[in-house]
């Protein structure tokens, strides 16, 4: 899902990236290297891409909004390294290398995944911005990141396992696991743009649209893909039991679903008009990436 | 140590912690139970209660303060959960109850874990303080309790593991390990009172000396007292190979550092002048209860 959206700011998301780890000497140096290792390992930053996206489309400073769309990415990492270990999904691959944990210990993984979710506030912190604007973008973090969003989408998804889900369950596992910190990633552009509620309020109906849209997507690749384009063994969802769009729709009704929600993604960006242009590109490259 | 100190603060603490807990309903409901187990099971508070105390010393509201000792509690207890896990020390007690792992499974404790960390900083957010304090306070808990702080001195603890440290290498380790979030906590209650920058360095003076008294207390207590009034197995510091101030010094000069450190902590409050009289007294019970 190459796109413009995310080559554009490329550059200066993985330089964000890097200027916000920790000292490289003594036991910050070890955790650097941890947190370093997960956060290069060429994710698409999908994320920060659409905080900078939104911040840009309601009149803000990109280059002020960098702290706020790399905190969002330090979230995902976190939660990446947490996901890969052996008492949760136990994957010994992510992104075509090996796991954080079978890298460094499940101890430093632990320990890194710990230390990124702590920085990733202080990031937020360090962002040269109204500090009325830094504490709703902290109170926002922790919400969508937090028992009440991510973290409760991964216990539902735990809870899950085994049990034969409905399409509508799935869905809302998914609105958290997947679609909160995606939600946060575009409402964290808009307060850092300082953007008017109808502006925020776009911008998480959109979110919600794509975060399904997104969920739905990596179901269907688990199935159709291959492991070297995926970067991680394929199939994994079905060995592990998973509930996913598939094994309850179907791959074509799960395509035709994915399609739903990318043109309602699309649709909830109308209040920004041709601006979003490269927003709408990016939603559409997702269904372009599965044809 | 039970102190007039952390005696005064208990109730509105015990209040704090509960309100800040995720809503009781559907997957945050599950976080939420996981939260207050381990937030629950008879802490001493020390944390939260210095928060206050600086709050009060330097002439702040402690009913505002109160996030903020919320939030460093939270994080204390965060780090005890993931402490116990089995890739870290392996411990299926805590304070006389089953580990979280042991109750509530492994892949809950790491989410429960990471569910307290992440409310943390949303709980600094929720305090009716100036935004620009609570983003000071942000800055602080995520410096103190990251890779520079906490974690780090966690990393270099289980790096030193089975190898023989110096007692300059176990200070350094205590420092961050223990320190680092005493440390916070005061300078927390410091920031909340928006005290001059002379109390906030006499603040981090005495939390120095203090989280060493601390540690070297930890580290007796593990050899002199009983499973009952430790409410974890004695000894584990020995069947791990850990380096502890008793099996570098032996107990005779542990004790006597221990007071060493104690009185530097009292020594460093002399700014205060008798208003801190019910601080010292709280740093002179650790001593008292060794004895």
């Amino acid at each position: 899902m190459s796109s413009l959206l995310t080559e554009q700011y490329a550059d200066r998301i993985r330089e964000a990236l890097t200027d916000f780890l920790p000292e490289d000497e003594g036991a910050s140096g070890v955790m650097r290297q941890v947190m370093n290792y997960s956060l290069s390992v060429g994710g698409k930053r999908v994320r920060p891409a659409l905080t900078l996206a939104f911040c840009e489309l309601c009149g803000g400073d990109t280059e002020k909004a960098l702290p706020f769309a790399a905190a969002v990415e330090y979230i995902h990492t976190y939660s990446l390294i947490h996901d890969d270990l052996p008492c949760m999904d136990d994957d010994d691959m992510r992104r075509g290398q090996p796991s954080s944990h079978i890298r460094f210990g499940e101890a430093n993984a632990l320990l890194g995944g710990d230390a990124l979710l702590t920085r990733a506030f202080g990031i937020l912190a360090a962002a040269d911005l109204p500090p009325a604007l830094i504490v709703r973008a902290v109170d926002a973090l922790s919400l969508y990141a937090g028992a009440d969003g991510m973290i409760g989408g991964q216990v539902l998804d735990l809870a899950g396992e085994g049990k034969t889900l409905s399409a509508d369950e799935l869905k809302q596992i998914d609105i958290l696991k997947t679609g909160a910190l995606i939600k946060c990633a575009c409402v964290l552009g808009c307060i850092a743009a300082d953007a008017p509620w109808e502006q925020i309020a776009a911008a998480e109906n959109f979110a919600d649209a794509l975060g399904i849209a997104f969920q739905i997507q990596d179901d269907i690749l688990d199935v159709t893909s291959d492991s070297a384009t995926l970067g991680k063994p394929v199939g994994s969802d079905e060995k592990n039991q998973k509930n996913t769009y598939v094994s309850r729709l179907g791959l074509a009704r799960a395509r035709e679903e994915e399609a739903r929600y990318t043109a309602m993604a699309i649709e909830a960006l109308d209040i920004f008009g041709d601006a979003a242009d490269s927003l709408r590109a990016f939603a559409g490259a997702l269904s372009g990436r599965l044809s």
